[in-house]
C-alpha cells in the first residue's frame, strides 16, 4: 500500500540527485515549473557548476514561459544524501553510470526515505532491475530517462524493474506529465531504452562510414540537417514510411520494400518481415493516422515543414554549416 | 571538352522524368524557382497525378516564397522521351528503380540530346556507375538524389559514377545551388548515399524493436518527436556528440564512450575505436565547430530548439500523436 506518496499534482519539492549537465539541467526545468529544488552532489565545487547551468538554462526557460512564482532561488545546495531525500515528494537520480554506485545510493536514499515516496533515475545505460537489486524497497524506484538538454526536450521514458511496483510507473508517469514532460511508459526494459536504440544504430552507421571514408563528419551532418532531420522533428518513422506507402500505407511499404534491396544500405541486416511482424507495423500505423486522411497527413507535414524551414533559414549559417 | 552545357546561372528549361511523387516533386520545386518545366512519363494517366502534385505543393510553395515569373502553367507533359529532352538545359531523373530499365533510359536518352546537358538521377538504390554503363557520353551523367519531399527539403546528394567526368559533377553542385538546394558533393559512390545509409540503420533497429515487442510503432515514433528529432533539425550527430564531450568535444567523447557498453544497445556492433579514426572525427568537429565557442554553440542549439518547439507545440496534437 502507497504511504507518504503525495498525489502527483500535489508535489511541491524536488531532489535532484547529481550537479551535472543532467542533473542539473532537470533541477533548472523543475525551477521553471514552480518547484522547490534540491541539488544533491558529494562534490561541493559541484555547486557552482550547477548554478552556471541553471543560468544558462534559463534564459531558454523564460522564452518558454515560466510557473507562476517559479524562481532561480528557490534552489537549495547540499552534499548530504540523507539531509537532501528526507523531505522530497519526488527523487530524480542523475548520478554516475556505474552500477556498484547506484546500487549503493540506492539502498542509502531508501533507508532515509518515507516509505513510497517514488525514485526515478536518468540512468542511460543500466536498467532499474539491476539498480534496485540492493533496495529494501526497491517497489518505488522506477525508470526515467530524459533526453538532453532535460530542461527543454518533453521526452522521458518510463518503465520498472523486476522488483518495481505497477502504481509507481503510474504515479511517475503522472506527475512527469503535470511537470510539462512527455512520458512514454514502455512496455519492458531494453538495455538503451528506446531513442537511444535509435540513436546508437544510426550512430555506429556513421562511424563505419567515416573509418570506411565514405562520408566525413561534415558531409554526415550536412545529410542530416538539410535531409531526414526536420521531419522528424513532426513525424517519427513508421507514420512517415506509412505515408510513403500511399494509400496501402504501411502494409504495402513493408512488403513493397524488398530487405534484400536494402541490406545494403547499411552494416545492420534486416529481420526477416513476417506476416505477424507486418501486422503489428501496419496496426500500429492505423493507430498513428487516427481519423485523418493521407492526403490530410501529408498536407499538415509540409505545413510544419514549411515553419520549421522558415525558422532554419533564420538560425542557419549559425547552428547549420 | 564541354559543349552546348549552359552555364548553371543560365538555365532556363529543365526536364525531369518521371511524373510519380519525386518527378513531380522536383517539377513543382523548379517551377517555383520560375523555370521552364517538362514532364516526361511514358503513362499518359500521369499528367493528371503530376498536377495534383504540384497543386499540393504550390500551397507551401507560396508560403516559402515563389520566384519572379514563377507559375505553375509553365510546365508542360509528354510521354515521348526524344521530345522530353532534347531541348533541356538540364535533365532531372526520376524514373523507376530498376537499373535494366534505367540503363536503356540513360541510353536513349543520351542520343537524343546535344552532348554535354548533364543528365542527373534522383535513384537512392542504384549506383551511377551501373546506370550509366550503356550510354554513349557517360561523362555527363551524374547522381541528384532528392529528399522528401524534394520541393521543400533542401538536401541533394551528388557524386559521379565511374565514367562521369568531375566537370559534370561541380556543374551539377552549382546548378543546384543556383537552384536554391543544399548539393551535398559525395567523395565517392556508396549504396544508399549518406542520408538513406543512417535513416537505414534506425529503421532497421525499428524493424527489430517491434518485432522482438519490445516497442510498438507508437512508442517508436513517441520517442523521436519528443526526444532526439527536434536537435536533428539543428545539427547533426558529430556537432551533438561534439558538444556532448564537453570542452574535451569529440576526441573525448570517443575514447569516454566505451564502445561494449553501446554494442548492447543496437543490433549493430560498432567498429573498433582507433587512434586513426578518432582523429578523423576530432579533425571533422573542429571544422564543424569553426571559431564558437562550446559555449555558444550550446547556447546557439538552445535558442533553435526553444523556436523549434513553440512551432512544434502549434502543430502539435495534430501531426504528433
Amino acid at each position: 500500500m502507497p504511504m507518504n506518496r503525495p498525489a502527483p499534482q500535489d508535489v511541491r519539492s524536488i531532489t535532484c540527485i547529481g550537479g551535472g549537465v543532467i542533473g542539473a539541467g532537470w533541477a533548472a526545468g523543475f525551477l521553471a515549473k514552480g518547484y522547490d529544488v534540491v541539488v544533491q552532489d558529494i562534490n561541493a565545487e559541484a555547486e557552482g557548476q550547477m548554478r552556471r547551468i541553471i543560468d544558462s538554462a534559463w534564459i531558454s526557460l523564460e522564452v518558454m514561459g515560466l510557473a507562476e512564482g517559479a524562481s532561480r532561488d528557490r534552489v537549495r545546495f547540499t552534499t548530504d544524501l540523507d539531509d537532501a531525500v528526507s523531505n522530497a515528494d519526488f527523487v530524480q537520480e542523475s548520478g554516475p553510470e556505474r552500477v556498484d554506485i547506484k546500487q549503493d545510493m540506492y539502498a542509502a536514499m531508501d533507508a532515509a526515505m518515507p516509505n513510497d515516496v517514488v525514485i526515478a533515475s536518468s540512468t542511460s545505460g543500466l536498467l532499474m532491475s539491476h539498480i534496485q537489486a540492493k533496495s529494501g524497497n526497491p517497489s518505488r524506484m522506477v525508470l526515467g530517462h530524459p533526453f538532453n538538454p532535460p530542461y527543454l526536450m518533453p521526452l522521458v521514458e518510463v518503465v520498472g524493474g523486476k522488483q518495481t511496483d505497477d502504481s509507481a510507473v503510474d504515479w511517475a508517469c503522472d506527475f512527469y506529465r503535470v511537470a510539462g514532460k512527455h512520458a512514454l511508459k514502455m512496455d519492458r526494459e531494453v538495455l538503451g531504452h528506446i531513442a537511444d536504440r535509435l540513436q546508437q544504430a544510426m550512430w555506429n552507421e556513421i562511424v563505419y562510414m567515416v573509418d570506411a571514408d565514405e562520408a566525413t563528419p561534415e558531409q554526415i551532418d550536412d545529410s542530416i540537417i538539410y535531409g531526414f532531420g526536420p521531419r522528424l522533428a513532426i513525424m517519427g518513422y513508421c507514420l512517415l514510411f506509412h505515408l510513403a506507402g500511399g494509400q496501402g500505407g504501411m502494409r504495402h511499404f513493408l512488403k513493397h520494400f524488398d530487405p534484400s534491396v536494402s541490406d545494403d544500405w547499411t552494416r545492420l541486416p534486416s529481420p526477416p518481415i513476417t506476416d505477424e511482424l507486418v501486422e503489428k507495423f501496419a496496426a500500429g500505423a492505423v493507430r498513428l493516422q487516427g481519423d485523418r486522411s493521407v492526403e490530410e497527413l501529408q498536407q499538415l507535414r509540409d505545413e510544419a515543414l514549411v515553419g520549421f524551414l522558415q525558422h532554419f533559414n533564420k538560425v542557419n549559417g549559425k547552428g547549420a554549416a
